[in-house]
């Protein structure tokens, strides 16, 4: 019997909606390359195009966008209780609990595109009013004439968001917006092929992103950054966190065995938005853990990741680091319920087993004698 | 390329929890067979076994009731939290909202044994509070001298339950309590696998629970019991039913071949606690559901599985049917949290792929020529 732990390599399904090229480096989009959609494109024409397949003219991204934007109000209910939350809960669980709610007041059916866009477009509501209220604001009200990036910043900040940062966090959320079957897009299908909703779906992907080895990493990068300080300190620090038996955080992809081309982009997008000498220290931090990686383990050669430079461009566009997370979730929130979609359209119960190893024949004896 | 579609058969890991044996039609939780745990022993006692590997003695039994039931209350935010949510809720998306709840007041850690005792322990009183409160009655503090069964039934009712029930509910609180790599748990898995808390993995698995190919079937076979009405009704109802393309509820299982030992001891347990009438129109229609799909799908033989006996002991025993997932749920959670602490032992983070069946080199025109 072979334990594929992990499922490393196992092909769970076909999917048209994303293709990684591990070796060579590439990302795909239903086609399309990952560099040509983040460099021209909006974000609203990417989740056109991962729920579609295809790109919309201009009737249909209109018509797509109305979809989305009429969406994004959350209702009073919802605000009074992101409020009965301790300020202190981390965002995600905030965005799982704010999710949850509105679950409970759908019935149960088969998940369709309308829930994707009823999700998708709350989700940067739901981080920004908690945002604002945990810092004893007002909550902001969505805005219908800003886009999806643009709109996410004014309703954190109040104020009309600057252009560099609307195409940055734009960028962003293209980039991040599916990955084939990382763990919590893979979570949502399971969850989906048991036939329960697209609310449940994604809650439950929800819960995957949160931890440390999936979308919980951005945070603990920029406090890895802002404690090594300074360029010339990179290298002794990150030598006794390994020193120390301490994972670096921002390195290694399961799926990449080269640079993961949303790193390349990201890196250029910091350049742009990122202050010089955040920049400087990043690149000294990548290139410094980069070779030391290859020096620890140099059976296989590590690089920055995708959560590395998000980090840093979450950072440059006024994003607080605890909701780097929940921010990640605006993104992949296409991609699960796009494959959600894809579960139900083609399902089968994922359902797998295990090898049991424990006793056998055991005999249950009166309490009296254990 | 071989594509494990809902991974039928592939084994994701070691397990020294749980071994079903789908051809002989024997479930085995750490050794023991599921036979001679419902037959003798406490929901308190197999809860022990499942989290610790061996049955307790006397002191370490009392120890463990004792955390159980000092874990029982739940926090008065939170019943607010439940009075504010609709009536109309899905019993099973108002548990996922309140472990949520109680998930966010919690740092992001590691699983941990007092996680699983807080979530499991808490998960009754949970149900009976939102029971009563959509019911217009107040809440029910739970009672430290009573049974984890008993004390189940007494937050529902506020009346000192009978024995027959309590020991009905007992049975099915462990035959319920884990069952290998089910879908729910395995989400719970592939949470845990992420470094996520415990926490977000079993609300992962309860939004797995609520579909109708998992946990959503008992309701729906009560419901179908009470549309065939009748046993000579039985017949005729269930052939309309394939004749539509309809789904019979409660037959068929993804992994036995025969009978399941499980739903062989629902049965004596109903026919000890149901009403005659229906013991005697549930025997007819599973006697008939087996015909019929015989006829049917003459290529595989299937039998009454575990939801179909188990809606007639939870109706039996007195719990409305929109409860049965979330009293699903209070016996899972058990396995949910004792595979999320065995998978944090030795963890490898549930990363699959699937492979790429969409185009290929499309090239980003201008929205103009679309």
């Amino acid at each position: 019997m072979i334990v594929a732990k992990g499922l490393e390599g196992v092909i769970v399904d076909t999917s048209q909606i994303c293709r990684i090229d591990g070796n060579a480096g590439r990302l795909i989009y239903r086609g399309y390359d990952i560099h040509d959609l983040a460099s021209s494109l909006s974000f609203e024409e990417v989740a056109y195009l991962l729920y579609n397949g295809s790109l919309p003219n201009q009737e249909r991204l209109t018509e797509f966008t109305k979809q989305l934007t009429r969406q994004r109000r959350i209702p009073a209910n919802l605000i009074t209780a992101i409020r009965n939350l301790p300020t202190a809960s981390n965002a995600l669980d905030v965005l799982r609990t704010a999710i949850s709610i509105l679950g409970a007041e759908m019935p149960l059916k088969k998940p369709e595109m309308t829930d994707a866009i009823a999700i998708a477009a709350k989700i940067p509501t739901i981080n920004a009013s908690f945002d604002r209220i945990r810092k004893g604001q007002e909550p902001i009200d969505a805005r219908e004439d800003l886009s999806h990036a643009a709109n996410y910043l004014y309703m954190l900040t109040g104020r009309e968001p600057d252009t560099v940062k609307v195409d940055a966090l734009n960028k962003y959320l293209i980039l991040l917006a599916d990955h084939g079957m990382n763990s919590s897009t893979f979570t949502a299908r399971v969850v989906a092929s048991t036939w329960s909703d697209a609310y449940s779906a994604v809650i439950a992907a929800i819960c995957a992103l949160k931890g440390p080895l999936h979308g919980g990493a951005p945070a603990p990068v920029l406090k890895m950054l802002q404690e090594v300080g300074t360029p010339e300190r990179a290298e002794e620090w990150m030598r006794n966190e390994l020193k120390a038996g301490r994972r670096l955080m921002g390195f290694g992809h399961r799926v990449y065995r080269t640079t993961d081309p949303r790193a390349e982009i990201l890196r250029e997008i910091a350049e742009k938005t990122a202050p010089p000498n955040l920049i400087e220290l990043a690149k000294k931090v990548e290139e410094t853990g980069i070779r030391l990686l290859q020096e620890h383990r140099p059976e296989r050669r590590l690089y920055a990741n995708v959560e590395f430079y998000s980090a840093v461009v979450m950072h440059s566009v006024g994003l607080p680091a605890d909701l780097f997370t929940a921010t990640f979730a605006a993104s992949r929130s296409i991609g699960w319920t796009a494959n959600i979609l894809e579960q139900v359209s083609n399902n089968r119960l994922i359902r797998p087993e295990t090898e049991y190893t424990g006793p056998l024949n055991q005999k249950v004896v009166p309490i009296a004698a254990r």
